[in-house]
């Protein structure tokens, strides 16, 4: 047999995170929203994504519909399985930034060791944002009738009632969602990324 | 308090995946490679991915490097363990197309059970690619030195030495690495991700 390929072995490069970044025309990176249930969270993540989306930003969400039913299929709501969640997350995050992709997640994640954990996980710039609402006002628009669910215990482990919910000492951005509209957040949180993600020497909007 | 934003609950809608291939100028989807260790995995899927980005495709590799250390870290190579992998993977490449992306994933994949599963979780255009070398010319390349470990019994369940290799039996592209070169390959796959990636009514080169 004839083997041409004996330079098989040749080192290969990665297209480098400075390339993606040129030819997106922005930085690559998470933005991990945390809050309760009901905080507006993924309402936010998908505004912001369709925002971000016609002005040209290569943008993805995570959430539990993406997550939970492919990746974390196999992983319940008990601390442990939160936390492995957590982690799959974080590390798939890290994978989409380092792509070039302004990557936004949206879980509840309410154990700071684990946001922590996902902040590691990522090279790329990673801005936790607190989508903060106090727990009454988020079981008041209990969007999915979760918290009515929980409090007849239907539903174990659920943050806030069941299941402690640890609010960020230092987020990187904090939205009062009980105070602003949807609007307000939305214009709050375009703002950060076009600061955050603009190429050095490039207008925000290039 | 003041609570404004009662509509937080508005249903959010996603940007749809035919909107991200026209921002692209491509489609988006799943290029998996399949083979033994040496049957130059890594090495076209990074020429690939530079040749791809150098034409203005999204493209990202997934491999041992940027998933074993991070996503994967917590599991070994015993059969259970690579089929968790090969899980996970097919579902991190799932949302890669998901988000537009061309995903070329590179690993070993040796169970065709699993490269089903993978097939499945991607709504996206999957493409099965057997790159196809003969053992003795993978064993005789060992360009990490991997093969003369497995036979001095130093790594356990390693693929063609002591744990099995399930050939595809049908593949959607198969090149043979052991009688092409890097450069004839790489001609071969270009060829096929600007034949199946291209946007109906696109030109390929678009």
């Amino acid at each position: 047999m004839t083997v041409k390929s004996t330079n098989i072995t040749t080192v290969a490069h990665r297209v480098t995170k400075e390339a993606r970044w040129r030819a997106n025309g922005h930085k690559g990176g998470v933005l991990w929203f945390t809050g309760l249930s009901g905080s507006g969270k993924t309402t936010l993540a998908f505004e912001l994504e369709r925002g971000l989306h016609e002005k040209g930003r290569r943008v993805y969400v995570l959430d539990g519909d993406n997550v939970r039913q492919g990746l974390s299929a196999d992983l319940g709501f008990s601390p442990g399985e939160r936390t492995e969640n957590i982690r799959r997350i974080g590390e798939v995050a890290a994978l989409f930034a380092d792509a070039g992709y302004i990557v936004i997640t949206a879980f509840i994640s309410p154990y700071r060791r684990d946001r922590r954990q996902a902040r590691r996980a990522a090279v790329d710039p990673f801005h936790l944002v607190h989508l903060s609402a106090p727990l009454e006002v988020c079981e008041k628009r209990d969007p999915r009738g979760l918290y009515k669910k929980a409090r007849r215990g239907e539903i174990a482990d659920f943050t806030g009632v069941s299941a402690p919910y640890e609010a960020p000492e230092h987020p990187d951005l904090l939205i009062d969602t009980a105070r602003l509209s949807v609007d307000e957040s939305l214009a709050l949180l375009t703002d950060y990324v076009d600061r955050c993600f603009a190429l050095p020497g490039r207008d925000a909007e290039g």
